[in-house]
Formats: C-alpha cells, structure tokens, sequence
C-alpha cells in the first residue's frame, strides 16, 4: 500500500508561527512533514530552538525543488511573495502566512506595504478564513492566512455587516499578547518592558485596517493594544447599530456560527486563556440600549486560530480531510 | 513649639486603597497617621498584613471618638456612608474613597447602589478630583474621591467635553489590573485565572458610568476589562469628533495640564508601567481622519492617582499644603 | 462489534487536576469518559468550570455504583481513601491522586496527614511513577499517583541512589507553579500576592519529605517554593557525591532514560516552559569539582507529568495500551 | 548661604541600576544629580528612556572632568575600570556598581574577568556592604558596590560564619527576576521566553561564587535561576551545621541586626514581593533537626539592595549623611 500522507513543508519555521504550523503538521494523523526551513538558524533542529515543537528534523535552507505537495510559508511581509513565487512554480499548493497575499487592491497594498514581490500572483489568493471561505479554500492553490487581529475581528463582525446592522464607524479596542510581536528580541519585547505594562501602539495606522475593511466593506476604527501575556488575542468591537435589536435577535445574526466547529457564541464575554492553545474563536454579543451600540467581543490564540492551527484548518479542507483533524486535542 | 502636624485616621485600612493611603500619611512630612482600623483584622499591624507599607501601627476597631483632624474611609460602597456621617458629626473632615458621595442625583444613586446609609449628607460632597475641583477642595469638609476609572476618563475626556468636541456616543474601554478587583480571595482574583487572560467584566453596565456621565454631561459607552497584571489602569477613549481638528488645535485643547504637577499630555500613547506607584496621569490625543475619530489614552495606577494618592493631594489641599507634598518620590 | 473502549470515572473533577484528567482521558482513543463527579459545583458542566477541557459532561455527585472499569479519584487527602475503598470494593480499577495510599509506613502516614480513610487498603497501592514500577502498574489494581514534587525529585535522584552515589544530606531546592496550591481561592493564590513575588513555604517539614525519602532511601531536606507562575515545577537537587565522577559517568548513571518515552536528559538546565503542558520530564546532570557535589536539575509540568497526564500514563499501563496512548500531542 | 548639597554624577545612567541610581540621587535631600551619562543613547533624556525616574536631565558622553564631589559607575565589567581611574585622578570619589574593585585576589579576578582595566587601583576599594564596613565606608574615597547575589547571600550567610556554625559546603539556591539580565533584548529576556518559565544559568560557575567566597570564607556552592518577575530576588542558603542549635541560638546569631535600619529577621520566609522597591533584606532562618542543616532565606530587591540602593547607602555614609536619607519612602 503507498504511503499516502501529505508531504508539507514549512518555509521560515523559526518564528513562532512557522514553529508552531510545523509541531501541528508534525502531529497530524495525516499530513508529514516534509522539512523546516530557516536562515539564521539553518542547521538547527527545530526542537533545540522550540522545545514544546517536539519536532526533531533540521532546519535547512529554503530549496523551494524539494518535492512537497504543500508549504507552509511563514516568512515577513515582503519577504514571502517571492518564496511563495517559486513554490507555486513547481505546482506546490501553498498557504501563506504573511500580509502578501491578503489584500486585492494593489494601490492599498503599495500604500502600506510598498512594491510587491510577486505581481503576478498579486489577487490570486484565496482569504483563508474557513468560516466566510470554505469552498474557495477547497480549490484553492494558494491561500492568504489572515492577520489575527483580522480573524478575530471579521468573526466578530460580518454577520453584523451581513444583516445590515451596521450604523456607523466601528470601533475596534484589540489586545494582543507578547508573541503577537514576534520572536525578534527588542526593547519593546524586553521582559522588563512588557511585564505590568499594557499600552496603545501604531495608532496612526495599523496594517491590519485595510485588511479588516477590505473584509467588512466598512470603515473601522483600529486600535491594537499590547498586553501582558505571551499568548492571546481579545478584539473589543463597539458599533453603533443601524436600528435598536433585541438580545434574541442579536443571538440569530450569528445562528451559522452554531454549525461552525471552532467559533462558539457564548452567553458571557470570553477571555483569552480559555482559548488558549486552541483553534477555537470564542465570541459574545451584547446590546447597550442606552447607547444603542452593539458589542461584540472575540477571543483567540493569536498563534492558533490567528496563524498557524487556522492555516491547518484550511491545510485541510485543500486535501479533502475533516476540517477538524489533527485540530481537537 | 507646638506639634502642628495634621492627625489623619485611615478608617477601613486592610484593603489595597485604604492600606496606601496609610502608607503614604505615614511617609508624609506634615501629616501624622493618627490610626488606622480594620474589622477583620483588628488585633494585627498593618505592616504585618501589607509589609510595604512598613506602617508598624495596629489595627484597630473603628472608634469615631478618636480625636483626629481628619480621616480617610476606605470602606466598601454603601458601609462608608454611616462611618462619614459619624466623622462629620465629630467635626472631622473627610475624605471617602467609596462611590456614597460621588453622585449628585439620588435617584441614579438608588439604581446603581440602593438606599444611601446617610441620606443627610448626600449631595454634599465636592468631587475629588483636584484638577478640576481645586477651589472647591480647598474649602470642603466632606471629598468623595473618584472612582479609578472615572479619574482617567475624566482627565482623558473633560478637556473635550469643554471645547465642545464631543459629537456623538463616547466609547470608553478600560483596562485595570487586578488590583482594581481589591483584596478579596475569589475565583476572578486567583493567580491562575487572571494570570495570561484578559476580559472583559460587567459589560451590562458598570456603577462608574453615571459618575463619568454626571462629570462629563455626556452619555458615554464604558466597558471595563481585567488584565494580567497587579496595578495600573489604562481608559481608550473613542470619541466621533464634532468637527475637523488638526493636531495642534487637539494639543491646544489640553493646553491647561502644562500647569498640572499630576498631569501630561505626551506625544505617544502612555503605557500603565510609566506611571506605577506614582500620582502621574499620562495622556496622549490623537486624530483619525479616517473616521473623524478623536482618540484619547489616559494611564494611571488605580491605586494611586486612581484612589489613594489623590486623596492625599486633595488632602494636602484641605489643609493648606503643597498640593505635590508627600506625593513626588 | 462490541465496544471495546474502557470506561474511565473521574471522582473529583472539579480540582485541576481532576479535570485536566478527565480532559486527558476524554480525547483519549481509547479511554471513555463515563462520569465526572464534583461536590460543590454538581449541576455544572465541566467545561462551564474548566473551559479548556472541552469536556460537556455534567458533574454529579460521587455514585460508587455506577459501573465503569476505571477511576480516577482527584480527592484531596483524606478525603480521598474512603471513596477509594468503595470503587475498590466494586471491583473498580483506581488511581488516587491523592497521598492517602502513597506511603507504605503507618505511623509516618499518621505523623503527616492523621488517621487513615480505609486502613483495609493501606499499603496495598503500587506507587504509580511508571519508570520504576512500570511492571507492577501493570497488574495492579489501586495505584497511587506520586506527589507532584516527589515525581521530579525521584527521576532526578533515584538514578543516583542507585548508583551509590549519594554521600551525605540531599537539599531538593523545589519551586513551583501558583496551580500547585489548588483551585482555592485564598490570601496566598490571589494574583496581587503572587505576581511579582516568590517564597519558600512550609520550611518547617511539608508531607511530600517522607514521600521522597521512603522512595528514594536517603535522608532529604526538601524546601518547596511559590514561584509566580501559573503552571511548571523545577526541582533543583544538590547532592554530596560520594566519591569523585567524570561527565561521562554521570551521564551513564542516567543511561536508563534513554529508553523512556517522557525523561529526557538534555545537555543544559531545562527550564519549566519547555515541558508546560506535556507528559515529559527534562533533567540535566553536572558535577562541581570545586565542592564535590552533583546537581540535578528536573523540570515538569505540576499538573501533568506531576499529577493528571501521569495517571493517563500508568493507566495505560494497567489496561495494556501503548503507555504513550493520548499523551504525545 | 552656598550651596552645600553635595555633587553627584552618574556614568553609564542607561541601564536599569544606573538609571534607578540616577532618580535616588535626583530625590535625595541633600545630593544633586549633576550629570548622566550614555553611549548610544547620549542625546536622549534620561526620563523619555527610563520614564519613572523622573529625571529630566540629557544624557551625556561621560567626561570626567566635569566636576563633581562624587560618582556613582553603572558601567559593565572591565568597562567601569578605567573610568573610575579616570575620576579618581580627578579626585571625584566613587562607587563602583560593576565587579571590577569587589575582588582582593588579581589572580580571582583574572580567572573570571581577564585582565583589569586599571591594575593600580585593584585592591584598594572597600567592599560596598554597609553592614559590614561601615566605618571603612565612611572613609572611603572608592568603594566597590557588592553583586545583587552577594548581598543577600552574605547577609544571610556571614553571621553564621562569624559563629563558627558553617559545618561544610554551603548552597546557595538563589533566584532573581529578569531585570537583573540587564537592559538588553536577547533570546533570553524577551517577554515569552522567560514569562511561565524557572530554569537555572551558569551552574558550572557563575561569577558571584568567588566574591561570596572571599567575603565569606567558606567554600559554597552558588546556583542562580531565572524567575518569571521584573525586580526581586531570594537566595535560598542551605549550610551543614556545625553542631546542634536551638532556634533561640540562632536568633540570637543574627541579633546585630536589630541594629540595622535596613536588614530585618522575621519569624517567617520572606517574599521578594514585601521588599520590592526598597533598600531592605529581610531574612529568616531555620534549623532543620532531621538532618542537621540551617536554612537561611534572604529576599532583596535586586536593583534596589542588591545594586543601586545600596549604593546610596553608601554615599550617605561617605559624606556624613543619615544612612537612611532619601531612602526611606
């Protein structure tokens, strides 16, 4: 009998999300994995440098002929596009985890991200968030992983845009852990400096709005925090509703989300260590009558359903496999 | 020469507010701690119970008889009212941390908080927040101290509110570390639920809207979380601008704090670390053009700037010190 | 075809790591979850309680007559041997996570912890750390799950003991996770106590001394410490070496381990995070010429390999599965 | 009246003890901060880069002709040597917070830090432990500030030996939070490296052991770990008695301390927690009858006692000020 598991590569597995979609892959009953890349750390194995990976291969240098069925791409913005370029070339179906991919307007992706390194492949992509995108993730041959403040807040909040609820500008208060800062070490990643602390950052602007836009087809309003934790992601959304709704009605704006296996509406505001480690989005609704704004709050793993579990669950369905494999422990 | 330091009494000192409060009398140059009373933990030093207060002073039953020229209650909503009204019966001016004398309206107190346990005094009290009600302090008997949440708000908003900026619904999403929960051991307050989660709490409605409102003269959307951290509060503030304003017109705005010894506007977003332990209130304003959205962050230490602390500013107002005396380390 | 899968109890679900058990147990491919039992939260469903369980079972009340083929008893000492007796006495297959079957001298049982719940049973149990009584977990019908100290502290020195290595009073410097004190909410758990902060307790002797030492046949002085932390264990091990050894025997001394599935001895000090929420165990080995002391360093994680995953672990053992089965994700 | 407040510069006000030794002098009744100093961050105000030092000075490039009566030196090992020649010449006196003056053997001090950068001053500092030379203090134009470790270490431990009680090898299972890794962002200070996680560093030899050594006169056995908290840290002393005590014995070894405005024996193990922030040590000890060994537990706050407060405490003593001035708060 041939072996028939998936052979899948993971491309920049030194950061924490390459690292974790490798661990995942490693653990699926159906996926192998196929190699783990690195520059800096080339020569490693991957479970020196994260030891809770318990994946014992190499890291090697990018060679984008070794034959993979799929890759996992986990390198920076910019520096993805080309990689995933040449994976393509060679008939690889890839996930990409970077911003590359994510947007389909060239101007907005200039505007924020400058010149792109794979014009040709620029709007090709499908947005791999399952839960608005399963049957394009099916045939797709190359799947943007969305931000995950934008997973977080596009859960929260396309079903209100859906039902037409939405009234005016949305006001989205996120906070994210320390890990959402990557693994580069810095002032501003320093134990020191980010234990006790919680603060605002890029206000002016940050990169995940046009995305969240593009997504919602509304204005937002974006502010991230970053908070004292390693893991975790909670997306504040706050929108002034389009006509006063009762709880019952609020509830049935998200009835779809109870044939979803990973979002749960909940009866409480969810936190984030609930969630943890986790694939799962977990969400409340509420009503201010005194304001007339709705509230809606999301919980994740920024590394789970915000990157890597996430890019598993779309790793799935392009092979025709349960969406949950490898995805419940 | 007669002994002409102030005698205070911290009346409710095995809490958080209340044992910092007597800290910080204690270290004061003119004030002297007088006493400081406990139920539960009456018997004990209150150094024993909070060692960095380093106050050896025993903890004592409340005795309004105590001659003291002044006392500071730090007893929970709805308990301190009767303990006021005996101190005031005494002649001794006060300063209560709870939420009895914050409001104006007896029927939104009766919503929020049910029968006053010193009607004769209600309405009575100046709100104790210096930068705004200096004069008044000066002069008053009786100082409701502002909740924590209500401090950095109001610092963040009341500038706004002034120059006619506010044009809409403000969204407030406030971030307190678990001090802010007090003392009490409970399944919220335990190391391993707070710790590496964030949440938000009490989103039907939180008894320090209508004291934000009531200061600010408008409706505001307030939605509290808990971080995992031990001090520091962080307010966002979301307001839709009435008008078009440029950045420097926003600084003018706020132009007031220049003479504040509590008070900065900064140009970044102020983080919770910078002000721990201190009286300070960072703030930063900004403009979104995209969403003609006013942005305001304001951090304080809940415990300090946000209850104890101020009350040892407006303290130092009462008697004709230096309002910084005792407060600059 | 029959169902071939082993129905598995949890008494006592409602503590961490009786719900960490029944977590464990519940995505096991080969265990099923038949009941969970609590006192105080009965009516709840574990996963209400213990989110990341994902465990929708209700809790009841303890019914020793319910038929399964296995317990788990998360019982707090005392309490425990009784509710043990009576799954016993029904033929149920039992691991106790509590001390009450872990000694195997009356009189040092009743010096620590009084007296006995089911002295029918006493000292019948086999002591459930699989890489020493791997054999005997086998066929035994009442296993008692080691402390969570002495788990780390014999795999770190009974290598040692064995080796006649050990010259004199061993010091276990042990330091451990806030979870390790319990679910209950109290001075010493609230997170304003325990963040920031770090101590030694119970200096003065703590239960898990006399457990180590009839294990491991050496007089120890064990010295446990709260560290800020929610989960992880480090033991840290000093030991007069009776006579002078190389690196390389020491590493010999440990040879064993190479064929376990879950110890590892590593080539540096392994730290709590790198097993967080693993069945494994990291030591490392080292020699000071410079005072004639070897120092073993184990890191585990207090909740699994220190108590619930553990118990997965033997059994497996007991009902001839794979001893891996469940535990390697 | 001249101005009779005493000039103080600090060299190398960057880091985190510099900095903190920094904002004491700034605070002091009778020290006036006269300059700060930084390489790469000449330029910068010391409070936009430390915000809680409150101290609006420009760092500047270290210029030791400026003139002042007294230095305090944060710069690293081997890099502090010649800028304190570079002073002493100038007739400035100085405290030394690097290990380059602690150590009276040069052959010791070569072993473990290579050649000294200013040969004709080794050996000439007093070693900066007011507890055990203050009167040399007071004399003393350049002291050399003792290791974090060290001082909780020979506070805990010299009593004992000036008894005669040290019966054998003394370990030292010591533990300090991330700040004493020092301002720079590495793999190992970053936030999710070392939050959740305890492992110990340098266990074949960290550079404190020879300085206690010295100072203490018994060989020890000295094992730092990395704990997850900014500031705090606890030696834990484990010491073979030299014959049986009673604990009023051992009280009574430690009753000079009763003297000491900053060191306290309690009756209880200390937490890093109640010292934070402060320039105490609080200590306890116990005698372990069954086998034989006294444990002594020293908390202080790293950069406090352990670095920068001590060092004022020191300058205190050096011009003939309270020793406790403007560290009381």
């Amino acid at each position: 009998m041939p072996d028939t598991r998936i052979k899948v590569g993971v491309v920049g597995a030194s950061g924490y999300a390459g690292a974790l979609a490798a661990q995942l892959i490693n653990r699926h009953p159906h996926f192998e994995l196929a190699y783990v890349t690195a520059r800096a750390e080339a020569g490693q194995r991957l479970g020196d440098l994260h030891p809770r990976t318990r994946v014992h291969l190499q890291l090697t240098e990018f060679d984008p002929d070794v034959p993979v069925d799929a890759a996992i791409v986990g390198y920076p913005h910019g520096a993805a596009a080309p990689a995933v370029a040449a994976l393509r070339e060679r008939g690889v179906r890839v996930i990409d985890l970077s911003a590359d991919f994510r947007l389909q307007d060239d101007e907005v992706y200039r505007e924020w991200y400058g010149e792109h390194g794979a014009p040709q492949l620029f709007g090709t992509a499908v947005y791999g968030l399952p839960e608005f995108y399963r049957e394009d993730i099916r045939g797709a041959d190359l799947v943007a992983g969305p931000g995950c403040y934008p997973t977080a807040a596009l859960l929260a909040l396309v079903p209100l845009a859906r039902a037409g609820l939405i009234g005016g500008t949305v006001v989205i208060d996120a906070k994210s852990g320390v890990s959402g800062a990557g693994r580069n070490a810095t002032d501003t990643t320093h134990f020191v400096s980010a234990n006790e602390d919680l603060k605002p950052y890029k206000v002016a602007g940050h990169r995940h709005r046009p995305e969240i836009e593009q997504e919602l087809g509304h204005d937002v309003l974006f502010v991230p925090h970053l908070a004292p934790m390693s893991h975790g992601e909670l997306d504040s959304c706050y929108v002034p509703a389009s006509r006063e709704i009762t709880p019952g009605e609020l509830r049935e704006v998200y009835a779809d989300y109870l044939m979803e296996p990973f979002v749960e509406l909940i009866g409480r505001p969810p936190g984030v260590l609930e969630v943890r480690e986790t694939n799962d989005c977990r969400l409340s609704v509420h009503y201010d009558e005194h304001t007339g704004q709705i509230m809606v709050f999301a919980a994740i793993d920024n590394l789970w359903k915000g990157t890597a579990s996430q890019a598993i669950q779309s790793l799935n369905l392009m092979f025709g496999r349960e969406e949950t494999e490898g995805l419940l422990s």
